[in-house]
């Protein structure tokens, strides 16, 4: 597989067309998928030009809105109508999110009024909230219904809906009352009773945070979630399939800023070096500004290091450790945070965990650097050390584990208020401890 | 829901077990474990006692492995039989593998023959590959079929079969021929042949690596893939919420590692503090052996330092910097590995793109350094930092954007071998940069 893709990608660069439009025919379409994420904007375009219709529509659809985004950029009205069309109301939304207003409002006017309609619906509902990811095209189960009616009604609305697998079931307001799965209809009498199959609903709230609803999803392993409006009425539902699209993108979001970046919503290889610059770019001189804090305390104890040179050679172990104790108490509660298993309200709790976790990490790895740093440098040297190690892993855990939760108080992402930061804090004020319990054990 | 949560806790808590049990017939399944995942070992035990039977089956089905182990541990034999029964045979077998084998084994002996038999098919695969992950209950459609006679079969099945929405289609010798969708199947007048219907399968090996698997399915928006042998005999079904399982569980590592932590594979609060520590504490302590190399770097420039006292007060900027430029990378790359993005074949595309987006930082972040140190503490000085910071942030790149493909190719976690090393490797080489630099510019 991978060898046919460079292969594919050298027919690209070779312009050897006719072949890779040949070669394109034995490749399912997620392969082709696979193949177009590699290319730069060019490329991509070039060769999806090359698909017969039908692969094109379904590969469209399968591939990252950043890209989408692109192809539609170099196509002609007529053809970016095609695919926008082809799109369910839901997706459509989101490519229409990813591109320019004005270009995004020309295409709106070009769909057929049902389908125009359809995406309003979607449009209505603001960014981040599962309104916006859900798709208003279900099919809806009047609860007197029978099985032998139900699945009438099921057979009959073809290709549109969103899902039949599971089914809202409605009194004659559109209030949800509960949901039947198309399997328990499949394998019951036709004369049983919808009211019988039918079980209770676990449904959202369309301005619900989006994240949070595909969390739930996923967690109570649902194919599909009813979304409500205020007075409980289905204006749609949404698919496991948008819940994984959301985790995804989610958990993309958490892995780039954990590592002090913003993320690239996008294939890393076909993303312009430029666009990975930029992503990383400004977080790195906010670091830097933050690590210039450690030049000016250094600059304060600046005597205290001319009168004792040797302390400056711990500086990297020691602020290091700090660093890595925070990160691993920042990781694990970030990833907490994201699963929904601690919350703001549990800040005591995760305080008094992190103290007692970081207090048995300082005395363990304190007493080595008593043992190792004492060997070498003395046992005045030593006493530093591993004093300054056992405050410096108590602060950093506690710290770790609190910035997520202040972050996510204060109503940022509590990736960014994690990492990134835990180590520019540990870093200065792990130096100030140090120099303070050097001068008191040695007296300068 | 967040103050309810807390009541609970508090009935457990002050021991008002009838009015728990009360509590519990308002809340849904869902939220009923979301509440068990926040307790300790022992007062999980209790609260989960006081379930109703068919509650605590769906509840004992929804919980982490780890917590049905533990909740398995303190029950009767008999009691255990119940729940392990009610298992599907993939989730019974990740069960067995969080318990200690005797007592995997005595269970198995429980069961009735057809379930033991089941699986044991699953248990035939190694661990981490797809086979030991699907699902061995599963309704093939032979090709021949129409659609009546294939939804006659569907209807039938029953409640064992994992799914019922994607239905392989199998010759006489049950090779896999395609897929089809009991959507499709409903849609379709009775007469209509399955053969018609029928799409080209994507599917796996049983021997396939199971995140691999995982990660397919949920790009191509999959509900289910049949799983195969090597002859491309159907042997199993797994299913979008298996798939969702492994990704979690896959991202939930990514992230830990990343933090420099082994992932705790349980809900955050529910852990002992003693495992949290045990999670981190190797990891901390070899992190802190490859500090210690930083050590022994700064105790061969001690008479640079001594010589010039000022250069030690840039360790942590310089450093810190690296460390930043290096973790960007390496997250980046660990995660478009994950995503299938790009593969160990990639890495010279991959270092070629880091070179470029290393200068680029390297040059910026080098010109301001320059400006500043050089305003603060001489020009000298200024070049000197401006110098390093470049230098440092292309090696950073390069290295980070390199070592997780290094740990895939060598078969380890990418993301063991990316950030946390990434920093001890930065640390170590970028001050022998920074003094050799030194050095020479200052004449030293």
């Amino acid at each position: 597989m991978n060898e046919l893709l460079d292969e594919l990608e050298d027919m690209i660069r070779e312009e050897r067309l006719t072949e890779l439009r040949r070669a394109f025919d034995d490749l399912n379409v997620g392969d082709i998928v696979d193949f177009l994420e590699r290319l730069g904007v060019k490329d991509r375009a070039v060769a999806f030009r090359l698909l017969s219709k039908g692969v094109a529509v379904e590969a469209f659809d399968l591939l990252d809105q950043a890209l989408q985004s692109e192809i539609i950029e170099g196509l002609k009205d007529a053809e970016v109508a095609h695919y926008f069309e082809s799109l369910d109301p839901d997706d459509r939304v989101r490519l229409m999110d990813e591109m320019p207003a004005s270009v995004a409002r020309r295409m709106l006017r070009h769909l057929d009024p049902r389908e125009r309609s359809l995406t309003n619906i979607v449009l209505g509902y603001p960014n981040g909230t599962i309104g916006r990811q859900m798709s208003p095209e279900f099919v809806a189960i009047p609860e007197h219904f029978s099985v032998a009616q139900a699945l009438e009604k099921v057979s009959k609305a073809g290709d549109d809906a969103e899902t039949l697998y599971t089914l809202p079931v409605v009194d004659h307001g559109r209030l949800l009352k509960g949901v039947v799965s198309l399997r328990d209809l499949v394998s019951s009498a036709g004369e049983a009773l919808v009211v019988d199959l039918m079980r209770e609903a676990d449904s959202v709230d369309a301005d619900h945070d989006a994240e949070d609803a595909a969390r739930m999803c996923a967690d109570r392993k649902h194919l599909a979630v009813p979304v409500t409006d205020s007075e409980h009425r289905v204006v749609g539902i949404f698919t496991v399939d948008d819940a994984l699209d959301i985790l995804e993108r989610a958990e993309s979001e958490d892995a780039a800023r954990h590592g002090g970046a913003e993320p690239l919503n996008r294939p890393y290889l076909s993303t312009p070096v430029l666009q990975i610059m930029r992503s990383r770019v400004v977080w790195l001189l906010v670091l830097a500004l933050g690590a210039a804090l450690t030049v000016q305390v250094l600059d304060v104890f600046e005597g205290t290091i001319e009168a004792m040179v040797v302390l400056s050679l711990f500086v990297p172990l020691l602020i290091g450790t700090g660093g890595n104790t925070g990160n691993q108490a920042a990781t694990t509660v970030v990833r907490a945070l994201a699963l929904g298993d601690v919350g703001t309200r549990d800040v005591f709790k995760v305080l008094w965990r992190e103290v007692r976790v970081g207090m048995t990490l300082g005395a363990t790895i304190g007493v080595l650097g008593f043992l190792v740093a004492g060997l070498f440098y003395g046992w005045d040297i030593g006493t530093v050390i591993g004093l300054t190690l056992f405050s410096i892993c108590t602060l950093a855990a506690s710290a770790g584990g609190l910035m997520p939760l202040l972050g996510k108080k204060l109503g940022a992402d509590p990736a960014v208020f994690a990492n990134p930061f835990i180590s520019t804090f540990v870093d200065a004020t792990g130096l100030i401890v140090y120099f303070m319990i050097a001068r008191t054990v040695l007296g300068i």
